[in-house]
């Protein structure tokens, strides 16, 4: 393979645009070079010579001196429109925008498909993790059960601050963001949102399954209760939000990110601050796990750094599973989960009927009011009092998995692959 | 791309061999199968039709309508005969041999590049986790500081068993080998020669530096003392058998494999059974943890299965950081390292004058002996004591260091990476 030199537009320079101009420099190994900067502010002081910027993005998309187009801005909408834009133009992109993405998913597999061009994200799941690259490549041909990761750093900062340091929540909030973990609008963050657009990118690269972010249900950290919180340390287990994609039988996928229990021997246990873990689950590889920065300057460029190596001989994402996995669906209705709910008012209360069983609840003017139950995952998302103030949802210490298997005993929590040839 | 069908001829039909079968069964997606079996003893049953089996190596090294040669025998020599002259025949050849690897790694290359043909083999190191992929691939344009893990299956199985479990060595040893997890010579487990060809393959994917196994230090778990576990205990640390190569000051590349005291906080103290574990330390990805199962019928096939796919695309690797990286050398003896010697007989202690520094000595007919101190890498694998009878060498938890760094202050366990840029 002949690897080629490349001259970068850059869209976006603020955390991850200015890491992954350091990170160039200090890379001369990768012929690449930044050959123009598109930002927005006009005012900003700007620590490279100006004339370097642009605030007209059609002076990179239209300049036939550069090859491929980074984008790294924090407005999903206007990414799209450059995204799109450059493929058209025949140059390849690479991005970290997961919200983008997710909202785009189809039309860019297809614009990809339609003008031979490339498209690599990396960066946009997991930040430094090769996760997107490990799901398309390596598991390829492996019969893959499960993927369930800690895919969100800012939230898995303020939570490791909030349970480990005992820092208040906005206090944790606002060092994420200071650090530059945390999105422009940490709305996404707090609320599930980022992950569950990581999960729309999972769901494309390990299930070959192309949904939107909004059929997936999404449960944040924002309104995390004191009880729950209080309920998971007389447990011993830790809260962390994870998002999950879970091949069920009958070829239904179910999907959501939840505030979850997770026990001390449980991988994602041992992901603290901005950090992002990842466990697989496969026929024959069995359970992998990976580990890294989720999020921050640095990881994040080495991610796009990455992309930019694999486009300098000829790598694109084949998203193969697309074909091969054509007989999965995802079905919430076909899937359930056991939950924790707490709430606050007698006003905002769980509807118990929503449940398929309900394992225990207290009402106590002192010590607070909870349910905990088994209910459907479709259920679940359409559930009015879900997002009602004062209302916790937290998801108990077991994978998603089929209805059927609903009443009865709870279904052990890992199941391990036995070796069946030995010696 | 275009995907092409393969047909394979298969070395061996063993633990791995088997599974790779039983694995490409439940895999019809990916377009490969087994045209001819090459096996060595007449008179074992077989699974599978006469037909299939030859014993001839020539029926398949001969045979036009086989494409890839898949190498899974346990005998390195003869190995070496037969991956040479498939690569010869422009044969694409997968193995999973690291012990023929690490002895010939410096001709494979060359054959590689003269003939044109792949050479595959990322079940060779931890099994089912892409290492060799993801080093080969991912860092291929960031800065790598270290790779250090647990990478074989046996001895950390055996360790396991003892340390959690109470079980006696031997007893341990013979489980692992009952469950095909062993080499069919177990000396190449406990006595840290397997985790050393690994080492050698580690090597050559994340720096560049192609090395003779030879020229690297190894030591086992074969002579672990009590009076070693014992220390381990008190400190609530646990021996692992960890490979470490470590890039220091002035392209100095430090690498050995020792038992060492690992940390709770230690990524891979967490590696368990026959799990391996790999940790990478690099410029802007920071750190990175990948943990999956090391050994095994299945998890071994799934990496050989992964590289039978990969070659259906025309993957190959291209060893870019041979000349990235030529810069770097492999200087023993500008490495120190930190470690506890026990001894039980006076005839057979260690030579303190070997040392740099001596930090602590105890010589008791109860307590027993041992001595904790900093020595020179080359000098500890110089060291005539090392290899006495009831000598034990344990490495203490700090990393391979420069020599320079020697006397006074131990460093910094842990360097974090700071991001230099906030938002
Ligand atoms: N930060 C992380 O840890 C992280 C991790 C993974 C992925 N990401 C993703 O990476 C992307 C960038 O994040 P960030 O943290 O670097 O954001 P940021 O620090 O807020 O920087 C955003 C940059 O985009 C520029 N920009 C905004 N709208 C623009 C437009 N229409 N045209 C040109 N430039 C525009 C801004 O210009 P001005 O400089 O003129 O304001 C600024 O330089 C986002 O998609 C984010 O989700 C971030
Ligand atoms: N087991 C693991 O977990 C594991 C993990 C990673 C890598 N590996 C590597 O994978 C390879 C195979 O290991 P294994 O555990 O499968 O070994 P195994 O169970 O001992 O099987 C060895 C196979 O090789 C055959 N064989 C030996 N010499 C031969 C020759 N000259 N020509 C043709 N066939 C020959 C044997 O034939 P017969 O059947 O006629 O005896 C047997 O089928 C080794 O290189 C090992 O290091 C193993």
């Amino acid at each position: 393979m002949i690897r080629t030199n490349i001259t970068i537009g850059l869209f976006g320079f603020g955390v991850v645009g200015q890491g992954l101009h350091a990170v160039l420099e200090r890379t001369p190994g990768l012929r690449a070079r930044i050959g123009r900067i598109a930002v927005k502010d006009r005012n900003k002081a700007r620590s490279l010579p100006a004339e370097l910027f642009t605030f007209d993005k059609q002076d990179l998309l239209d300049d036939p001196s550069l090859d491929v187009i980074v984008e790294l801005i924090d407005n999903a909408d206007e990414a799209y429109i450059i995204v799109k834009q450059a493929l058209l133009n025949g140059k390849a992109v690479v991005t970290a925008n997961k919200k983008m993405l997710a909202e785009h998913l189809p039309e860019l597999i297809e614009l990809q498909r339609s003008t031979g061009t490339p498209l690599l994200y990396e960066a946009a799941a997991c930040a430094s993790l090769p996760v997107i690259r490990n799901l398309e490549e390596y598991y390829d041909t492996d019969l893959l059960d499960s993927v369930e990761g800690i895919i969100n750093g800012s939230t898995n900062y303020i939570l490791t601050a909030m349970n480990r340091d005992g820092q208040p929540y906005a206090d944790a909030l606002a060092k994420a963001q200071r650090l530059g973990f945390a999105e422009s609008n940490p709305a996404l963050d707090v609320e599930g949102l980022d992950a569950r657009n990581k999960l729309v990118l999972l769901l494309a690269h390990a299930f070959g399954l192309v949904t939107g972010p909004e059929e997936l249900l999404a449960v944040g950290i924002d309104c995390l209760s004191p009880l729950a919180t209080a309920y998971a340390r007389e447990q011993g287990l830790a809260i962390k939000l994870v998002a999950e994609a879970r091949r069920l039988p009958n070829g239904i996928i179910a999907a959501a990110v939840l505030p979850t229990l997770v026990a001390p021997s449980h991988e994602l246990a041992n992901v603290h601050d901005e950090f992002n873990g990842l466990v697989t689950q496969s026929g024959f590889a069995d359970r992998q796990f990976f580990l890294g920065r989720g999020a921050g300057a640095f990881p994040t460029a080495s991610a796009v750094l990455s992309d930019l190596s694999a486009l300098t001989y000829g790598y694109r994402y084949e998203y193969k599973k697309i074909q091969q996995n054509a007989h999965l669906s995802l079905a919430p209705d076909a899937a359930e989960v056991d939950v924790l709910v707490t709430f606050e008012d007698e006003a905002n209360v769980p509807d118990e009927s929503d449940f398929t069983v309900v394992h225990e609840q207290l009402r106590s003017a002192q010590r607070g009011n909870y349910l905990i139950g088994t209910i459907g995952l479709g259920q679940l998302a359409r559930a009015t009092w879900l997002r009602l103030p004062g209302v916790c949802v937290v998801r108990l210490a077991c994978p998603l998995r089929a209805a059927s298997q609903a009443v009865g005993a709870r279904p052990a929590i890992e199941t391990e692959l036995v070796n069946e040839i030995s010696r």
